[in-house]
């Protein structure tokens, strides 16, 4: 049994105390943990709707509701693992840079601390910090990528960084191992052909969303646990990836994207990676409903620290 | 052709006009009656969101733009029944005990009048009320019930009565017969196994979401059939058996539910049953968004209302 | 390369400027123009809610994140065509007819000058001032026609003109030639079967839902190319046959319609009809969340001028 | 005490039951009664946001809170008066000048019994038809009107009829006594002088907003009861004289508008005169935001239905 | 310079972290503490709306905007004064009286330890468990109290406690002494005459807000000073007690409230009293708008927090 | 008569047409202009919420409503002035110093033209830029600032520009005359006195929430003209200047701030500067209701140019 776990509704109602990630301890500690869930409430680099820096706010509110055994994988996280919300890393607003920088130092203490991390967004500028931080412990990662967008341009506005651009950065920075990495749900209008072109050829194997709706979730969880093997790897799932009648509060939406059985259903399918880490981003709580994009994002990042007990027991 | 039926759009526009459910003439009498609708606005049993005591409000409002006559049925509801809104249940804020026990007369007396009572909700732990009532006068029923949870918990917080454990306290009080009742959609992640333990237990058949999925909306119904057979039957909706796309207004949601098209084929599918009763609960319009909750639950209410409409004419 | 297209993202951001339709340049010509986009603000004609005269707004708003290269069709637009947003109707409030006569010389003018329309609606009454202009120049259209209603009543309230008619009034008139015209998605509650009779009795092929879920997309497809063959058409969109999920933004929702993927994917295998124009009506964004109706209208817009945009291609 | 009273919260809780306003009976007599609430449910008049036809659904709902005692006039309404909820005029939509006709012969009847009656909008064009009904059983009428508008216009887009209309009708048609009536709270941008001026050459007093805050209430007061004197009255009110902050769901706000508090003490001040009916007009629930604007006009037609209470028990 | 102080913004932007109040330290202790702020997230003792469980959340959220030091009294709380999150009571749904009981146990906790309270509710219900709390340890109390309601009645349904009894029994119980005790700002349609005799019955000054109008705040504050004196004291806000316009998240909004520079006035006027605890209750979330009702109820505490602060340096 | 002036609703409904500010031309003309309309849609340099972003796509939406001609100042502004919606600058998401310089060299570009320039903002880090643009013309400006903060600190973050910082950068850049400039509005907690202090330090008068209560609106706008005089001034107005009844989409909004009233009347009161500019900021469309920040926002502009078309009348 973990030391540190969630406080139960017997002892507080689901509703009420002050609100943390499945309602784990704010313990900003590293010991006798196994995995902890950040918040990185950045959201100046977007290209569209701001309002992401209050993603984590969101996502750690519903995630009350998120109970820790899991009924597919029939699994308790908490019989085998220690978790703990460690907060949110002190970004700076404004500065892509700054922030990507004190993200990167926060990420490599809690790896090289043996503990696991799966961050909530922010923006996906955000994952790259994390990438470097990640990486300068375990060295390059394999990348399971879910997302509407490549988000492997050059640049936007002459800007090196913003969320368009992480897995550019992160390959030039051999944070991943393109050969071993795959982008999934990729749709939508956009500038030419160069956009899934780019992405191809620094490596990526892309899916496009029309090439899912042809293979289905089975095939491409074939194909995805083909590229990465046994490598280490790092999941992320831009919430986008998601249809907007499912996911309406995000800041730059895209029709036709997965429903959530299918999203929840390639997470589960995940299950042997030897992930590393993991994150959900551009959750933007303002333009939500009902509150259904935060706590999809909330099951996604439980769907992982979920893979991360099946490991351990596994292991 | 029933006494009562609902004013035309020729009459009155749909707009316009106090609002019924189905813009139905509000008599609170059960003579010359086939079928009521009866709004149970009590939400002081819930463990997470409360906002469900407006429930009926929200679906008798958008109820006006359902019409009598079924396309897949090819059925005009009230050529063969005469059904009125009946009005609410003079619940007792605060005091679910109370609150039940009169549900339990109203519906006792509805029954005892050979009519027919389909309820909107209210939180889940009012489906026992009714239960009560319709036991009284028909004996045991089995139950049909879909929902993303089993509701079959001891108590929670030391309470007997609450949205959680309503078909605990039917199976311990004989109001159903579990042996012949199927609860589908379960999901979610839980405090353990024993929660879906608890209902079988208690001898309901479950179908979880995941087996759901596998088996498909045909071999589901094949299943429920079977499991029912010919016994009088009780069929209640937790709007939550919906993903949260579908109904986001409600009170604690669950990732990776129906679609609309799946939880109306299962209802039409239902055809053939010899149902005594229905509902459909936990409808929060303080949290929904274009009122689609509060219309879907309008529309499988009317689901339900047709298969008593169907057995009219074929019997 | 068209004379007129879209300000591109490095010029102007996307959040930023005067919005026009995928902002293309706001110019009431028709010279060297392929294709306009025009709204048409009025929703007097509507049974239910009203506020769809707000819809080419929220329409335009949106339609700034979509960009001109189509990944399934591979083509961007503006390579082939050149395009404007031309504006509103100048529609007269309240008055369905004089509207539908000022809609009528607007689409009269762009059709002779050779331009193909696609329009932004306003309920669907305003498609027959459309069907009008554009009959007046290129002879009857077949109809292809998504909607939750079929939209060929006699009249509601005494009115001729609303947006329940229009498809008689077309038919009545021969703009429309309804043996090689169809329906899809029709479904809902309503007054009785004769309300799909009206239109096969007119002569329309109707595929209700019900229809469509056993068919599925291919299937539908091959009947709508059947029946249309090679004959000049008209694509008509109530954004209501989509599902409220993926909808709710608009005036007479109704439970049980197309996913997302499904309306994409009917439009994208329209390829290859002889395509004269389009619409897409009834989006209220005032109850729509995130914008998420909006944007999907504005995508089913760009699909069919990518239509358009592989004729040109192609021919 | 009155025969037809509202359902204390005693018998049924407040949040329970088919709203009626006050949740006086929906009875559609006018024998044994005062004073009836009317909807009229029409806004195809507008000439900016649609919507207003869901005003008296919305102003329902929320009456529910409403208690039958005045603590400012120390009344009890209904041991004064007996009232119920008449229902919604059956309008016709799109059409603005069948429905003034059948609203005309709905208030006619009510005033032919000696009712007294209120009514919830709808558009402003609805008024016209009020008036009507009323001056042909009682004469014309001294108008005291708060608006943001003066609703004296020649016409708009060549209709006679809209909301922007009705004083300059009523006054042709000799309806309303304009040397006795007032118009309180005009302010905004407009075309022209000429839109007070108009006013005034028809005879109506105008006390623009920013005359008003010069004023204050009690002087303007007595600029009412010195213009209406004893003649038989009738007082509108546009919710847009109201700030927008305090009701912001409605069609063509104004900025800079009266205080819920300024509101209510002006309409207090009216005891005295002698009025024949009143109106509360522009409510448009879908913009609004936590009922507060539909429950300020309900509280407004609460405050006239005591100052017909305080004749009764004066006279 | 006290041992707990807000992670200032340098630190920690003001929209990242975990959600305390004022982002002082979530911490369960009262050793070094000078005062605590605690949630009461309880909502099943509601005669209208319910929500206010999420009071506490919606409070925390937007309460990070506040800083320390106040420029009209010209002090920083935290020099003065080291003051805790202290999280919230462990309520019991559904269960008045066990979490009144609850309530109690825990502030006579904190009383006894020296240490002030202000809490946020959750519904008016809580007040008295935290009297009983307070008394037990301080005596009997004077109450400064701003309501809409005077929540003096006998029970509403049968129920001895809900939202609107907690002031009759507190009276009863002798937790307060209602000589010294004042309710200012009540207002609305009421039962009868009796709802605001009862209070005065009890020996409560009773000051509506008619005839607050009158005298305005400076007259109302030496009223207070009046009749509390140097009387240990307990303020109690229920949000309702502002207009809708400022405060539309709330569970029984009355219009013609205070606006907020006189609500904020009241309280600031309120220097001098022997204060030893408050409350900021009623405030709903999912029905606010902009937070703009948490963000006033947030401030009402702090400008508690300030007068203890002056206490404090004066003392 | 202007060259440029609005499209009357009489040629196309308020509700139609492609957004412009008052409905103006959208042409990037100088020529033929008294006064420039322009967004400058960026919020990277916030240090709450963001999404300012899009505060010009709703200024200019509900700018449709405001006609020309101004009743408390009887004058048609396009009497005198023509105006265009000249667009917005073409900023540079997240690099707030390259946003300031095309600003800048916009503004100088309009400013050296002879035209006035009017801003939507966008954060209030915008203003510098335009300062920049028109000192660089102008000389130095007196500087009218309405605003719950002073925005003139050192920096957050290590950021120098951001949008708490634009006023201490212009005093130092000497864009500013701070001995005839003046801030009022002031309030909310802050870290420490010298928030104030800072202000008066480098010169600005500044007149606090609390001071302008004691003062009244008459007194502070004689403070204004006797500071300002007859030097060249700019008029900047945060939208969070008003409480947040008023103004509820904002980013740092502030409680007890200006009612609509005051901020219309102070900024009327304004007549006789001699005024080269201004701008309102921090709309925030997506947390508004009923648009009611937008039009605010928008009549505040509004009356600045009504300001300038009194100087030309007079001049």
């Amino acid at each position: 049994m973990g030391r540190y776990r969630p406080t139960s509704p017997e002892e507080l109602p689901k509703f009420a105390g002050v609100r943390t990630f499945m309602r784990m301890p704010h313990v900003r500690t590293l010991e006798d943990v196994n995995f902890v869930v950040v918040g990185i409430p950045f959201d100046d680099a977007t290209t569209f709707r701001s309002g992401a820096r209050f993603g984590p706010e969101g996502i750690r509110s519903i995630s009350a509701m998120i109970r820790p055994w899991h009924p597919v994988h029939d699994i308790d996280v908490f019989e085998h693992l220690s978790g703990v919300d460690y907060g949110d890393v002190a970004v700076v607003p404004g500065d892509v840079e700054a922030t990507c920088e004190k993200t990167a130092r926060d990420f490599q203490a809690i790896a090289a601390a043996g503990v696991t991390s799966f961050a909530m967004g922010g923006d996906h500028s955000v994952t790259l910090g994390e990438l470097r931080g990640l990486c300068a412990v375990h060295g390059p990662l394999a990348l399971v990528h879910f997302d509407a967008h490549v988000d492997t341009s050059e640049g936007n506005y002459g800007r090196k960084y913003d969320h368009g651009t992480p897995f550019r950065r992160a390959a030039e920075e051999k944070l991943v191992e393109t050969s071993r990495s795959i982008q999934i749900g990729i749709r939508g209008g956009r500038a030419g052909p160069e956009y899934y072109q780019q992405s191809r050829d620094m490596g990526y194997e892309v899916i496009a969303m029309h090439e899912f709706e042809q293979l289905g979730v089975a095939a491409v969880l074939e194909r995805i646990h083909k590229r990465v093997g046994d490598m280490q790897c790092f999941i992320t799932i831009d919430i986008d990836a998601v249809d907007p009648a499912y996911a309406p509060g995000t800041g730059t939406p895209e029709v036709g994207g997965f429903t959530s059985r299918e999203i929840l259903n390639l997470v589960r399918g995940l299950k042997g990676l030897n992930i590393k880490g993991g994150d959900v981003l551009e959750v933007i709580p303002a333009i939500d409903t009902g509150e259904i994009t935060a706590y999809l994002a909330a099951n996604l990042l439980y769907e992982m620290i979920c893979l991360q007990a099946l490991a351990h027991r596994g292991g």
